[in-house]
């Protein structure tokens, strides 16, 4: 899909801006999964807070996915204060759950995701 | 992520609801990019129609990956009309890229996309 | 707004599209806010399927408020079925709020936002 | 809806939040109509820059106004970053309409919501 956008060349920046759409992508689907599988546990009541920022950080992850994925005359104070919003909300995601990765599968598979997009937008920001 | 959830079992039902997630999902981010590509052309005005579409589409299917996602307590009435609705979106979306395919190779890759999540919907809602 | 759109009449199938977008764009809000105070309730643990139902109900709402938005070329086989999905959002996460309306007063708001949007759908599909 | 939250005082903080979240709410609604009756002029292809801007607006605020209106257990840093980019949207979105605002009433209208809604999150961040 990337390569058949009538302005789009195929150079270094363009591959890590198509890396850190898919990896914001993949982390607003599994934050989506952890909020959920949070709530369907026994103790639910201590995960309230996971639930909230799995919850932000899904719709932020949504949003970077979709900013990043148009080519068109993008707005770069814009890109780069939304890749800011990302790495923040998938840091923090990221910290909450590591801090119960051991008792819930899903919560360390959620948390290695956060970051990796995390790792991802940092490494874009540094590009720009 | 699928495996770890406290609620979800392991049969062919939820396998089904698995596939038409990322069915859904991947057609959400195809159908954004392929917008933001027609906006892109310098025919951008025989592509309103297309970027009327794609637009729909992926809103439509961005919200069905989420509910499919969520395994916890659904509400089989409201998932099996957002199901048609995806089915809709992504056969009217699809038919709008097909027309001009041969044309522009992200509406070809599109409409692809979309047939196959519209099969995913068709698939999943004959289990339902 | 809307009359500013160089594609849209001031007769009264417009206002029902009007007055739609703008009940499911409220409702999406107040599933929202119902899911996060259900969130930080004491008794969270009782309140499971209704976090659920305000967080797909909020998704359906917010997709079409923005498909009802828009009025450029739409697609009518599409709106129809994303109408009928906010409608049967709406009516499952209203039953759902209702059942303990008495107890928390977000529910009783939510439940009847919920109900104002699905006839909102209802007299919208009915006039397609 | 707001006073009903478990774990929301009525200070004036909190009275900045919900204004901020209803300021960006009607923005992210604004800028998708915008984008659309963009896409509905004859001359779409002068209006390519404007219609990308709306719909990143569009998207950043309804994630800002999801975020806000979240009152459970909120990340300070999270949040300080989405309203940074909010403000950065918002601001780039009404410069955008600004420029063509004497000629489509849409955009005059879409860069007065920008603005109010810039404004609201500025007003929010120097309170934090």
């Amino acid at each position: 899909m990337w390569s058949s956008h009538p302005q789009v060349d195929a150079g270094e920046a363009s591959e890590l801006v198509r890396r850190c759409a898919e990896a914001a992508a993949e982390c607003a689907q599994v934050c989506t999964a952890c909020a959920d599988a949070c709530l369907g546990e026994d103790m639910v009541a201590d995960l309230v807070g996971c639930i909230r920022m799995n919850s932000d950080c899904a719709d932020v992850c949504a949003t970077t996915a979709r900013i990043l994925t148009r080519q068109t005359q993008p707005d770069l104070a814009t890109v780069r204060a939304v890749l800011e919003a990302c790495r923040a909300a998938c840091g923090a995601c990221a910290t909450e759950c590591e801090s119960h990765a051991d008792m819930h599968d899903h919560c360390r598979v959620c948390a290695e995701t956060c970051r990796r997009c995390e790792q991802a937008c940092a490494e874009l920001l540094a590009s720009l």
